[in-house]
C-alpha cells in the first residue's frame, strides 16, 4: 500500500501555491503560479530519483527507469493547473498520486520491467485558454500545436507566448513518445460514489463534449429612450440561449447535461442595451447520438431566437471530444486491484473530460476515481478525505505495477 | 441666432478628447480624459470672459455677470462625461450649446440683468459610478454627498477619490447656489422628432426610472459532472430575470421600457456553473403607478425564479427618480422661442434621465431637444446634423435671454 500521509502532505504543500480566496486554488495554466507549482513538482521528482522530460507543450514527464529501458513506459498522471476558483484535488491528486506510486516503489525497493513516467499535462482545465485537455489533445494528434499556441485568454495573451514566458516550453517534439499504458487517478467530481458509499470508481467510459462559443450582435442603444420594438438586444438574446441550452439538457437528462458558465456583455453599462454578447455553451452526453442531436437543436434554437430579435450570430466550436470507451485490459487491471485490496467499487462514467480521454486514442488507458464531498468540484470548497485519496492511490499503485511488471 | 459653425467646431474639438473605437467617445466621468475635457472647457470659458466656480462634486459653473449681480443667475448646461462607448453629442451639445449662448451674447454685445452660468454637471451618465445624474442629484438634495463619494466602479475605485485624483474637486459647498431658472439642451436619444421631421422637442415631462442591482447566489459546480437536478445555477437565474424584465416591459409598452445592460457572471469559466451573478435592471415609465407596478412584478418574479432554482437573491436599488413635470413658464419660454424662430416643434417626454430632472426640484427648469439620427444614442455611431444642433441652440439662446432679461 502507498503512504497516504505523505500523499496528503504533498497535496497540501502544493495547495499553498496559487491559493484561492476561499480555501481552494487559483493556479491557472501557464501563469506564474503554474510555473511555481511545476518547480515544486520537479524538485520532488528529482528527490525521488526521476529524470525530467519537457515537451514543446510544456508537459512534464518524470521517468523512473525500468529494468528493461527499451520497453515503452507505463505513464501515470494528470494535471496541476486549476480553475480560477478551483479545488485542491482536481488534477493534483492524479499527478501526486503518480508520484506517490514511484515513492512507494522506492520505499519498497521494487523495480519494474517497464519504465514508469509520472506526467503533468499542460492546460487540462481549459479555463484560461480553450480547449480543455489541450496538451494531451496535441499529444494525441487531435489538436494542432501551431493553432493552440495562438489561442488567447481574456486579456488577449497567447498560450504559446505565455508558456515561453513562464519558462516551461520544452524542446521535445510532442506526441513522439511510445506509451505502454496510461493510468489517471482523479476525484469523481460527481455525487455517485459518495452517495452509494463506494470507495473506488472503475471508469469504463467518458462523456463526450462540445463547447460552442457564440457571439450575438445586436445594436447598442439607450435603455431609456429606445422604444421596445426598435431594440436589437444581444443581452436578451444571450438570456434566451442560456434558457434554451438548459431546456435541451433537461429533455435528455440523465443522459446529458448543458449549461453556459462563460458569458460577457458589451459594453456592459447599466443604461446601454448590449450591442454584443459572447458566451460559451457546454453540452455533454455519454451518447454520441445525443450529443449530436443536442448540438443540432442548439443551433436551430439560436437561429430562431436571433431571427425573432433581429440580431446576428456566429457560432465557433472551441472544444469537442466524442464519448470515450476506455481500454478493456487497463479497466480490468483497475477493477482487479480494487478487488484484491478489498475496496468496494463500481463501474462509472466520467462526467468531466480528462487527459486520459485523449491518450486513450493513442495508447491503452483507464482511470480510477475516488469520491468527493457532495460531488462538488470546480469550486474552492471541493473536498475529499485522506482515506479516499489513499484508497485511490493504492488502486493506482497496483494497476500501474501490475502493468509495468515486476 | 447663434453661430452654428462655431458650436459645431467646438463639439468636434471636444470629441478629440477620449476618442472611442468607432468614431464616438470614451470620456467616462472622473477619468483622466474627463479631466482633459474639463480643462478645454475651462479655457473656452475664460476666453469668453466667464468666471469659473467649482463645487465639491466637481461641477463647473462658468458665470457671465449680469447688470444686476445680486439677481439669481439663469443656469444653462448639461454634462461632458460620456458612456464607455458613447456618442459625441449626448451631454456635450448642452454644455457647449450653453457656451455658444454666451459667446453669441458677447458677439452681439448684449447684457442681461440676471447673470448666466454655463454648467457642466459631474457624472451624468452613471456608467462608471451609479447612479446617473449624480452631481445634480446631490445639488438638489436627493443624493447624499458623503454616500456617493464612497460609490465604487468595477475596479473598486471610489468616486470621491477619483474626483480628487483628477484634480477637479472644488471647495464650494454643493447646492447652495440660488437658481433663477435652468435650461438644458439635449439630443432626443429617441426616434420621434426625426421620424416626424420636427426641428424642436419641447420637453414637458421626463420618464421615471429604477435601477435595481441584483446579486444571485447559487453554487459553483462542474458543468460536466454535476447532475442537472443538483445544480444551483446563478447564470440560468440571471437569464430568466433578463427575460422577465423584458416581458414586463412589453406588457406595459409604449408606456414603459425595461432591459438589463450590465451583467456579470462569476467565476465566468466555460466549465463552471456560475455560483454568482450580478446585474442591473433598468425599468422606466412616465407614469409613477406603472413604474411602481413594474418594480413590484420584477421583485415578485425574481422571488419565484430563485425559489425554483434554489438560489438566493439580494436586490439593491442603485438609482431612482420619479417621473418629472417641467416648469410651465420655462416650457413656455422654449415653445415661444421655437415659434418665434419659425422652427417646427412638438411636446415630448424625455425617455432618458437628465440633470434637468433633478434641478427641476429646486428651481424652475425645462429642456429643449433636437433630433438625432435613427433615435440612436449610447452608441458611438450617435449622429446629428449641424442644422439640428444650431436650431436647438437658437431656441436655447432665446429662452435663456428672455428669462435672464435684457
Ligand atoms: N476534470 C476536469 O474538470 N476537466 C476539465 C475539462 C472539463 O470541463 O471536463
Ligand atoms: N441622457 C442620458 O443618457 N442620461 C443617462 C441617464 C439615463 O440612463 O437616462
Amino acid at each position: 500500500r502507498i503512504n497516504s500521509d505523505r500523499l496528503w502532505d504533498s497535496i497540501m504543500e502544493m495547495a499553498k501555491i496559487g491559493p484561492g480566496i476561499a480555501g481552494g486554488n487559483n493556479r491557472q495554466t501557464v501563469t506564474d503560479e503554474d510555473g511555481e507549482g511545476r518547480h515544486l513538482f520537479k524538485r520532488w521528482c528529482e528527490a525521488a530519483g526521476l529524470e525530467m522530460g519537457l515537451d514543446e507543450m510544456g508537459t512534464m514527464f518524470a521517468r523512473r527507469e525500468g529494468t528493461d529501458p527499451s520497453l515503452p513506459p507505463v505513464y501515470v498522471g494528470s494535471h496541476l493547473d486549476t480553475q480560477p476558483t478551483g479545488g485542491k484535488y482536481d488534477g493534483v491528486l492524479g499527478v501526486l498520486g503518480g508520484l506517490e506510486v514511484v515513492r512507494s516503489l522506492n520505499d519498497l525497493g521494487i523495480k519494474t520491467k517497464h519504465p514508469i513516467v509520472v506526467t503533468n499535462w499542460t492546460n487540462e482545465e481549459g479555463a484560461r485558454f480553450a480547449p480543455a485537455m489541450m496538451a494531451s489533445g496535441v499529444f494525441a494528434g487531435v489538436l494542432d500545436q501551431a493553432d493552440v499556441y495562438e489561442h488567447v485568454d481574456k486579456d488577449g495573451k497567447k498560450f504559446g507566448e505565455e508558456l515561453e514566458r513562464i519558462g516551461w516550453k520544452g524542446a521535445e517534439k510532442v506526441g513522439e513518445r511510445k506509451i505502454h499504458a496510461f493510468f489517471e487517478l482523479h476525484i469523481e467530481q460527481g455525487p455517485i460514489l459518495e452517495d452509494e458509499g463506494i470507495d473506488i470508481g472503475v471508469v469504463t467510459h467518458g462523456q463526450g463534449l462540445k463547447w460552442l462559443q457564440v457571439t450575438l450582435t445586436g445594436k447598442e442603444a439607450h435603455t431609456g429612450s429606445t422604444p421596445m420594438p426598435k431594440r436589437r438586444n444581444a443581452g436578451l438574446g444571450m438570456a434566451r440561449v442560456i434558457e434554451l441550452v438548459h431546456e435541451i439538457a433537461m429533455d435528455y437528462q440523465p443522459d446529458a447535461v448543458g449549461a453556459v458558465g462563460h458569458m460577457q456583455a458589451y459594453p456592459n453599462s447599466r443604461n446601454i442595451i448590449a450591442g454584443r454578447t459572447v458566451f460559451t455553451i457546454d453540452i455533454r452526453s455519454p451518447e454520441k447520438e445525443v450529443l449530436d442531436a443536442m448540438d443540432a437543436r442548439v443551433r436551430e434554437g439560436i437561429d430562431t431566437i436571433c431571427d425573432a430579435l433581429d440580431i446576428k450570430y456566429q457560432i465557433e466550436q472551441v472544444g469537442h471530444f466524442d464519448p470515450v470507451t476506455f481500454d478493456k485490459n487497463c479497466v480490468k487491471a483497475i477493477r482487479d486491484a480494487a478487488e484484491r485490496l478489498g475496496y468496494t467499487h463500481r463501474n462509472i462514467v466520467s462526467g468531466a473530460g480528462h487527459d486520459a480521454c485523449w491518450i486513450n486514442r493513442v495508447a491503452p488507458t483507464a482511470m480510477v476515481m475516488c469520491p468527493c464531498v457532495d460531488g462538488l468540484s470546480h469550486n474552492e470548497a471541493e473536498e475529499i478525505s485522506k482515506e479516499w485519496a489513499g484508497a485511490g492511490a493504492d488502486v493506482l499503485f497496483h494497476a500501474v505495477v501490475e502493468t509495468a511488471v515486476i
